[in-house]
């Protein structure tokens, strides 16, 4: 017995997976109940350092017609994005009833519940562990291992690029833009970094573990983004001197009155085991009513580490398991109402640059006092009298609406100079 | 559809197991694609808060029947114990191809490998999830999501009683016994808290990851084991001080010349995941060639924890999923020949109680000389001419089987009063 795999998309992940898939061939098999062979391969061009790899698989120059073919049983799609071939590929694999396994989040976050209904209705099966966390089998631990649970909240650090930049920003005092470019000199951030520091790609990848979570549909739209671009270096030496750490969680927890699905900078205090994951790393915090809190940690993305996530599935599939990809059958996803972020209840950091002279600290409380949120602390460092210095406030927890009106009236105060920067407190 | 369960034992798992499956029952059926009903029970004596509960199902005084019962599709076994009714209710459920699952490390980690047979042999399910770390899917992960790797190493923390014992130590500087007694009356250790101080339960756990990992045979008799009755206040006291913490560690590794496993306290980096983990936790790491360094922590024991991984289980078995036990069917497991613990190399703590006089630090220090063992560091604190003081000593990596002559010499110095304490430095 064998399955003859189809790959599309030969870039780094799909170059580790073809590795993966030889070295390991005699290995895999024992623990599958069959092989897997690579029958047939698709891209734009072959790299040098794969050719002589794949010298017995067949090469489409179209994806589609590799999805197609009645040599490939299971079709691998690592080609990325949310339109275009990506998603034709894995449509007309489906379609055909073969089985997709994929590494593609936006896909899945976009179009995750209709693909899964058509794997469901023509009898295949939708893996997609690589798309989350990179090699952390966490969307098989939700899915599978704490089944059992009542699932109420899953959280944590999904982008390696945006907790590199942080973690460098911590360690070296550098601002944003300069350890931005040299994460792009190391290769931890893309040319176009947009995905990653806007928040974007940690979106996808929450609205997938959500959708797993809480058996509810897809809805990449409703998760609200803010991304790491604004952070700035005082901020982060401010943080510590609070005793946080600044990171980009993604945060869903399902509430009385729905769900609640946000990406942004959180500070963290620096006891909790998120606040310690430091570098490229991901972690992703799953809260159960039965099992408690589960903290799983590991290498969040790059070619040897998704890889494993890819054949993983490969390997699931050769033993023949079909968990429904969101946990349950499509039919039984739920909407959930998605609770608006100007609900969200919790503490608040404000920097404020002011000019140093009497009296902008009384106007600022004033500020707050009026809308009815609560300081907490008040740290005022350096004294530079007819010049601008940092004012930072923090707060106890209030809703997240009265806070942006006390920013939106900060901001227009003549003594505040920038806008009024913010950051939310998590207590995890 | 639905799969009838028998349950063996209604003590604390027991309990934890009809509860979760009532609780949550609609939402596990959903995820099962077939509801899972409790068909049947045993035990010595119903429990009165389970007894409303169970109306429905058939009470059997002696557990073989019910493995043997028609009416009986899965049997749970939680009656616990390596060999006695255990071992009979799970070898006569598996002979009549029922499949099997169970909490149980003693009997999984004696007689895993055989107990697999008989599964295979009869087409039927072993799983033991709940056996290694509670509720966290460590098995499951090892063995499905992780399974396209070579995995190199495993090891963590693997009893909540014993981690909880040194984290108490350490945060309120008093000495074992004391804390035992405590820990015994909050019920985290055992009035008979042998098995998990003395590292019998880690053991068990470790030989059972081990066997997953490596797909090698379980041998539970080969396992290094000592555990933390001699860790004192004083050893707390100094592990701080040199940057370690001291935790009880079940630690496999594969290497060049076969297996290696060991239960005993080690001094790790503060700066290290494992040395984070406090109180009741459990911590898993495993390294995979591609995944990298992957760490699970979450609830290692308890009720709900632990009822979560059972029953997280029986949804497997809904679902029709049947990965073998050990991660590869028991033909395929190798006997790996298991490396010796004196040819452990690495670090050591050692502490002497001497008599404060002269001369005596070149003594010891001649001692490590003449063995070829490297000092790294000395700590004398305290002077108290004429009568005892500490001295502690900390080698460069060195070979068990040295260390183990140097702390002989050192016991029968006439400047030392008391036998030497030696404790594992591990670099991870």
């Amino acid at each position: 017995m064998s399955i003859r795999v189809g790959i599309a998309g030969l870039g780094t992940v799909g170059g580790g997976v073809v590795k993966l898939l030889l070295e390991h061939a005699a290995l895999q098999s024992e623990r599958a109940g069959q092989s897997i062979g690579i029958a047939a391969v698709s891209a734009l061009e072959m790299p040098d350092e794969l050719s002589p790899l794949l010298a017995g698989a067949v090469w489409h120059g179209d994806a589609l017609e590799m999805a197609r073919s009645p040599d490939v049983d299971v079709v691998v799609e690592l080609i990325g994005g949310e339109e275009g071939v990506a998603r034709k590929v894995v449509e007309t694999a489906l379609g055909a009833g073969k089985s997709v396994v994929t590494a593609n989040k936006a896909l899945i976050a976009h179009h995750g519940n209709e693909l899964a209904r058509m794997a469901e209705k023509n009898s295949a099966s939708l893996l997609f562990e690589a798309a989350v966390a990179g090699g952390i089998p966490i969307l098989k631990s939700m899915r599978e291992g704490l089944a059992a649970n009542r699932l109420d909240s899953v959280y944590g650090i999904l982008n390696g690029t945006c907790n590199y930049i942080l973690t460098e920003m911590e360690q070296t005092g550098r601002g944003f833009s300069e350890v931005l470019i040299e994460a792009q000199s190391l290769g931890y951030a893309e040319a176009n970094p947009e995905t990653d520091i806007d928040g974007i790609d940690s979106a996808h990848k929450l609205t997938i573990l959500a959708s797993v979570a809480f058996g509810c549909s897809a809805s990449f739209g409703a998760v609200f983004v803010d991304g790491i671009r604004n952070i700035s270096a005082l901020d982060i030496e401010f943080a510590r001197e609070l005793g946080y750490r600044i990171k980009l969680l993604g945060i869903a927890r399902r509430g009385e009155h729905g769900i609640e699905h946000r990406v942004h900078p959180c500070m963290v205090s620096i006891d909790t085991p998120i606040a310690r994951v430091s570098g490229v790393l991901n972690a992703v915090v799953v809260e159960g009513d039965y099992v408690g809190r589960t903290v799983f940690e590991g290498a969040g993305a790059g070619e040897r580490p998704t890889a494993s996530a890819v054949v993983g599935d490969l390997i699931d599939l050769a033993r023949g398991h079909g968990a429904p990809p969101f946990a349950v059958p499509v039919g039984k996803l739920v909407v959930q109402p998605v609770v608006s972020m100007d609900a969200r209840v919790g503490a608040y950091y404000v920097r404020l640059i002011v000019r140093d002279q009497p009296g902008v600290l009384a106007e600022a409380a004033r500020v707050f006092a009026e809308e009815g949120v609560s300081i907490e602390s008040v740290l005022q460092r350096g004294r530079d009298p007819g010049s601008t210095v940092p004012l930072i406030l923090t707060t106890h927890d209030t809703e997240e609406v009265a806070m942006m009106r006390v920013r939106d009236r900060l901001a227009n105060l003549t003594a505040v100079v920038e806008d009024p920067a913010l950051i939310r407190i998590e207590s995890l």
